[in-house]
């Protein structure tokens, strides 16, 4: 019988940086039931994003947000969108280079990544958010 | 019952920016009947993309569009695909660092976006074009 | 009926640089005889990653990967994470950069690319790798 399982999952962050959700994303999909299908996994904000990437070696992320921080200025001359402070406008610049959304097949009830990836969320702003991650499974339920 | 609705969006533009189809999109999602689910958003272009960004303050987009101004220039003097115009090679490179599909869960035939999310059409050519998008709702019809 | 087909595409690499997959991924959604549907391509790396491009004129690619060595630099001072060799970060931020996974509508059994849209594995290391795609077919089996 084919299923939808939509759960939420919310994450406190504690300023810039990534935090791994691969675990509660698979929890979620163990909660389905489902074996054979598709997660997607979406963040509702406009200001922190998704990625899958390297978790093995936390110096990946490192060396990531310091590209990130190269590439785009807290205070460029020509933003416009500053009301809500210098870390705003390249936080919206920051999700529109990484994610929003990601599909994942799902294999004997196990999301289907590869050795090295994790599930990360990326959150772009400098102070604590408490951010909101919509998981949805479609499937197989045996 | 689960079910799968296709649609076709088509979107006149004129010229280089981004132009909202959230309520487009939520209307062919009304239109499948389907409570709970996933919908698929694709274009089918490689010099425009998706993006969900930002929709409350207009400013936030135009400070993207000048990032990406700067960041892609227009002229490099190593771009060899050039012949349809000086536009044409920015907006592949835009098209790579943006979105070709999105999809975003629904829930009580809601497409669940967070509250300052719209969903975005990207176009990248200066000219107008008639831009086709593919939506794909697919989940429980109650 | 409603269904779910997965498959994995293994991919030879020989290099940096794209690898277009688009007809290996309509070959499974064939096998999976389902009509009206999505398909997800999941790559299970994070230093390869998939891009759906231009597929008409190479020289397209070309230029984007010129713009990717330009942006990206393969020995930067500030990289940490260099055990593995000077293309391993960049690796990792062009991945970071393009895409994971590409969900794609399905259409009487054809994936439905606009005219000028290939699916593209985008090989980010210098030497040869065998890289593993996940596709996931869910939709109706006439």
């Amino acid at each position: 019988m084919i299923c939808v399982y939509n759960a939420q999952l919310d994450v406190l962050t504690k300023g810039r940086g990534t935090y791994e959700i691969t675990e509660k994303v698979q929890k979620i999909v163990r909660e389905s039931q489902i074996g054979e299908g598709q997660v997607t996994v979406f963040i509702q904000h406009t200001s922190a994003s998704l990625l899958i990437f390297e978790n093995a070696d936390p110096t990946a992320r490192m060396d990531l947000e310091r590209f990130f921080r190269d590439l785009i200025p807290e205070d460029a001359e020509y933003f416009t969108h500053t009301t809500e402070g210098s870390d705003d406008m390249p936080s919206h610049i920051r999700m529109a280079l990484t994610r929003t959304s990601e599909c994942i097949p799902v294999i004997r009830g196990q999301i289907c990544l590869g050795s090295w990836q994790g599930i990360f969320m990326y959150e772009h702003r400098s102070f604590s958010h408490s951010r909101s991650i919509i998981v949805s499974v479609i499937g197989e339920r045996p």
